[in-house]
């Protein structure tokens, strides 16, 4: 018998990935297509299926073997009932049924999880998580996500609605956020924050890409450095709170703003060492997250992978 | 043979409590004397070992049976290593190893826990916790402390730190806090707090006692209200990053100022709102904490209750 891989899911708003996942987290197979949220849920879950049925038979087609199938999607997901109960980047979705009607349709068995905890899961289980037994991982991008892994395990919340680390509160009289509260870290450290506070500094006008201000960054533009450091700032005292609260090992960061790491990172530790308690701040470290756009397809399968392999609980 | 009994300690660097407590979660002999922590950690040891005996010695003339013993002391505590680290409450406690000296002393088995978690526990095993699998506690008192239970188990953090929800940032320009940090919750929400703010906007130059602050609140005083109510607006914030964050099943208030309830929760519970997302908001159960000071020996020996009874996880 060929080689075992569980096939990982990573959908969002704008790209479907799905990829063979060994159980050393090594990705064998990987397909890529835009999702076309805007076309509802019909067509978007034919081609979560037929993506999944081209993978699948690709490893076949080499000799493998499919255990099974993790899909991760955005929103509000019960991974118990198996749906997606709700979800701002994918209109129309509402009590989404997903894990059996893949698993009706493709005859393998399938979990289905919330995205940024599978991104999560993926760092902690083959990615800068590795080794630790509690992290958190945050996503720059966007907006700021994020998932928890404490003790060893995603903590989910009571309703699958923890990590929602980009809507700490960090300033409470601050810029409003599009969740409706105000002063969100996700306002201050997102890639759109970042971009909005570049503007505000420098006086213009028209957009301008998160590429081109770290590229104006690099360039020495000293409003762009500024930009980098106010949103390190903000990291820094979110940073702080899970610090007190968790007292995880690492706090990992990842997202379309990670290559800018050197302009936000020096802010954000000395923010979080100037508030936090010396000896959990001392103890956690401050990782760049090692998957990149793999981590949700890797976490995805290592949570399958995990119940396969019944050593699997630690990542060391 | 009569009633089995674990021996609950609850050290704190004013009060000794120690209590023999039923698998109900019942208290059966409470001996509380002061702690008298200036002395040192020798002479507190022997208290220690002398209460445990006392109580010890109640129970079996009783007909009972003791059947371990688990300590809450305050400070950096290592549960494994059965230690107290270190400790702001109890001067010249470091590296004291706790554990071993009283199992050595009295010959039954011991554990040792930080009291801010034995609270926690004791709420979450048989107090305003029971029945549900995830809660924050809060405590408000001189300073806030607190405890975190998820999925059914403390979370102790990586080095035994984590539930430090006081030292959470909630004003990052705000008040300096005996931390260090400037803006910790402690520093609005905790009796001090209340008390320096009342001080502040009645202008008077003289310490007012908590109590007498929340006799005032109640005889229509403005300023011990919107005292109350601004530590409100400082806990709301708090509870609507932790909702955010853990999207627990309850968060759980207890401390001095519990019986101002009704002066600082509709305003914390308005700011929750206003800023939390609204699922796991109306998710959240906010509770008053139902042991009073016991939570602390309910609460340690419900930690070795649990691993007693095998089916004991669940607090149904």
């Amino acid at each position: 018998m060929g080689e075992s891989f569980v096939i990982g899911m990573d959908l969002g708003g704008t790209n479907l990935r799905v990829a063979a996942v060994g159980a050393d987290g090594g990705v064998a197979e990987l397909f890529r297509e835009q999702t076309l949220a805007r076309e509802g849920p019909e067509p978007v879950i034919e081609r979560i299926v037929s993506a999944l049925a081209r993978v699948s038979a690709s490893v076949t087609a080499s000799g493998g073997f499919v255990r099974g199938v993790v899909l991760g999607a955005p929103g509000v997901i019960s991974s118990r009932d198996g749906t997606v109960v709700a979800s701002p980047n994918l209109p129309g979705w509402r009590d989404v049924p997903l894990r059996d009607r893949v698993a009706a349709a493709i005859g393998l068995p399938v979990l289905l999880e919330n995205d940024a905890n599978a991104a999560a899961f993926g760092e902690y289980w083959r990615g800068a998580g590795a080794g630790c037994e509690s992290m958190v991982l945050l996503t720059l991008g966007t907006g700021v996500g994020g998932g928890l892994v404490l003790g060893g395990e995603l903590w989910r919340g009571a309703d699958g609605m923890a990590g929602e680390i980009g809507h700490m509160t960090v300033e409470p009289g601050g810029r409003t956020c599009r969740c409706g509260n105000a002063g969100c870290l996700e306002t201050y450290a997102s890639a759109t924050g970042i971009a909005d506070r570049y503007r505000e500094l420098s006086g213009v006008e028209e957009a301008v890409s998160a590429e081109e201000i770290h590229r104006r960054a690099h360039e020495g533009d000293a409003n762009a450095r500024q930009s980098y450091r106010e949103a390190g700032r903000s990291l820094g005292l979110a940073f702080a709170s899970l610090v007190n609260l968790l007292n995880p090992e690492r706090i990992i960061v990842g997202g379309g703003v990670l290559p800018a790491w050197d302009f936000f990172m020096p802010a954000a530790e000395h923010e979080m060492r100037r508030r936090a308690f010396a000896a959990p701040a001392a103890r956690v470290r401050l990782a760049p997250a090692a998957l990149g756009d793999l981590a949700g397809v890797t976490g995805a399968a290592g949570l399958l992978w995990r119940q396969l392999a019944p050593d699997g609980k630690t990542n060391n």
